[in-house]
């Protein structure tokens, strides 16, 4: 039907993947419903090639976050496939998980003890479970996205708009035991008094508080307060730093910002792709790991810990971390003038590694579709979030600002005219969680 | 401390892995304790060398029954390692996830679409997920070993002996919220009338019932009974092959009994070692996956469905389930022909691809131990339970039964003697889930 081989493949693949995709973030829905090129065959440093064998620059996702020193890394890629070589899975455990244990308590040193898991939503589960463990209390507040699991989505189980503060809107908790309602209680990022009033409202039963330490905001004084109630009420104070960590510095956020946890969770830059993700925490908390069954065949396999080591000794030995919160800059200077010359609204947050746009009009979701529809003719992957990359070269981001022009030009002019819709060649893009056709 | 480079190492892990391992059945304690080599360097077919470059053939787990073609099969890792040169985690999807939901519903015909993650414990948690979903009731009766998380772990909430019968005795629960008490019901393989008090005692609310389809036992009117309450109550009936799949023919072994589940799930085998696991299902039940938020970054990673692909591929060419089969079988007629010629009492249980050894005394943990301290000279790991490989030779076969034979006249001979324990380099191994010291 379509010119375009990924998106007939997509719609092969609806029929018989429920969701599309086994991820949210991976839905063409979410980029340029019906043309987004929705599969690739292969990729390199921050290139990318689809299924009919066009090349983009990828300044969205970079692997949804978890590619920061650009896709198929050689010297991370040589030591996986040297690992492949000699067996990756046997009876025996592979030693590299005891290295990288090491590794994360030698970067993070309040740490004593570390776990691992293959994903960002088990170590999370992980994380609370042993945190419930230690505290033998149920009640846990939250700020932040912390992945798909029963504990988390049961937020919206008392009140089904509990989550939609917290990244994604509209996630119904179908499927989640309705006796964990009452278990859960959303803060909003820079609101100390919200925490308070759970706090007050749960006195002596809340044993867990978990957030991002930066998600669009940073507020350092925030994160005092927090940690100052954690240890007035005895709290495990847990940073789930899945997608803040390794992005500003070689570790987690928090070791920049000066506040530390109790327990933190890692994934997706850990191991440039590679699955695997870690919580680390002090010996009084995560000992309450060893009363508690916490076990799975698939967390000792090999690859998921020879990368993380690779791809952490790389960014000691270069200045990946620099030159992600650079480039970020580069880009944020880029949207600024080209905005300024075009005379369009726009807004920049996050932290430069991890920058947001937003076009500032009523229709922005409208604008942001027609921006990567027009980015993508022009040989990019573009949404509304660029991941930077060490792979990236200031020429590279340089062409990518000289095309973002082009279309901001296109954009004011649509806008001028009243015409934008009309200049979409397909449905507007969804903006989060929702069933599809 | 040891002369095993091994053992030295998992001392020191322990201080900062809580657990040692995160896998109870990558123990040392499970095997050997203070003696197991612990880790290893690299592996090859059943090979595998330890830290001090010692070589055993495997005749234990087998990489926990992943690697049912061997240890760094060739023909899997060369695809996978021509995944990892073209890029294993992008912003797009990989095309061979649509590939290998194509592949498991073509084997298993009454499913009509799939869903992937990485691990057993989360592919189980999403099938009940989906289930609960599908059905609106919380209330799940279950059969069988199904992983770490709260959902299954919660059993021993109301009762902590729940899951006593289920595999593993001792799991405390922990660090599971005791809202979710009440909501998991077990029964015994083979008692429909435990099944059947469960639906009558929960009149109306039972909206998920789980197995494993075999586990030491086989009973297809058992089955085909519980199939039958299923259909009278409305409830999704969940077959758990993660242990059981892809060893008794290419896909789960409810095929080959004649029963279909409602949804099933797989792991181990499917990926010959590499993280992945899969729950198929009719799209009637599937379909609530859409409506509920189930989501992970590294569930879109590609070695797991490249290295699938490739394993179902080879077990489609090559007889490997029938060489499971008849491997197991050759060790069954092996350990019972020596146990006859010492005179040693033992029993054999399992399916032949998972065969598993019992010495018939009081002291048989203490027996068990001196086996595979024993065998472990002999260059062996060897335990209670083997996962067959299709890397085994019928000589190597022949090599591990004239070696057992050995340990068991010297078993013998504790046994006459009353000098089993005295015979023992270290402590007796353990039986289950406990906290190390």
């Amino acid at each position: 039907m379509s010119n375009n081989s990924g998106a007939d493949l997509y719609n092969k693949a609806k029929k018989i993947i429920p969701g599309g995709t086994q991820l949210l973030s991976k839905r063409p829905e979410l980029f340029l419903p019906d043309n987004w090129p929705s599969y690739y065959d292969r990729a390199s440093g921050c290139e990318i090639w689809d299924l009919d064998n066009n090349k983009y620059y990828d300044f969205s996702h970079m692997g949804v976050g978890a590619c920061v020193l650009g896709y198929a890394d050689e010297e991370v890629n040589s030591r996986v496939k040297a690992a492949v070589d000699k067996g990756t899975m046997t009876t025996l455990n592979c030693h590299e998980e005891v290295a990288l244990a090491r590794k994360m308590l030698e970067l993070h040193p309040w740490a004593d003890m570390a776990r691992f898991a293959r994903t960002g939503g088990e170590i999370c589960a992980i994380a609370v479970r042993i945190a419930r463990a230690a505290t033998k209390k149920d009640k846990v507040a939250f700020c932040g996205y912390h992945g798909w699991h029963d504990w988390y989505i049961s937020a919206n189980l008392s009140d089904k708009n509990s989550l939609d503060g917290q990244l994604l809107p509209g996630l119904d908790p179908l499927g989640v035991p309705r006796n964990l309602g009452g278990t859960l209680f959303p803060f909003n990022y820079g609101c100390i008094d919200e925490l308070e009033e759970i706090v007050n409202d749960n006195v002596g039963e809340i044993g867990v508080i978990m957030m991002e330490p930066t998600r669009n905001e940073q507020d350092i004084s925030f994160l005092k307060a927090v940690r100052a109630v954690a240890n007035r009420i005895n709290a495990v104070l847990i940073f789930d730093e899945v997608t803040s960590g390794f992005r500003v510095n070689n570790g987690g956020i928090h070791l920049t910002l000066g506040v530390a946890p109790d327990l933190a969770v890692f994934g997706k830059a850990l191991g440039n792709g590679f699955p695997i993700s870690a919580v680390i925490g002090k010996s009084s908390i995560m000992d309450a790991a060893q009363r508690s069954f916490i076990s799975s065949t698939f967390w000792t396999e090999r690859i998921g810990f020879v990368a993380a080591l690779a791809t952490i000794e790389k960014m000691q030995r270069c200045p990946v971390v620099k030159r992600l919160v650079s480039c970020g800059k580069l880009i944020n200077e880029g949207w600024s003038r080209i905005a300024q010359e075009v005379s369009l609204d726009i807004s920049i947050s996050g932290i430069e590694p991890l920058t947001h746009i937003s076009f500032n009009y009523p229709n922005a979701l409208s604008i942001q579709t027609l921006f990567t529809q027009e980015m993508l003719k022009r040989g990019f992957l573009a949404g509304s979030v660029v991941y930077t990359t060490y792979a990236y070269t200031d020429e590279i981001i340089n062409d990518y600002i000289r095309n973002a022009k082009e279309v901001f030009i296109l954009i004011k002019e649509g806008l001028n005219n009243n015409r934008i819709e009309k200049m979409l060649e397909g449905p507007i893009k969804h903006s989060g969680f929702k069933r599809l056709n």
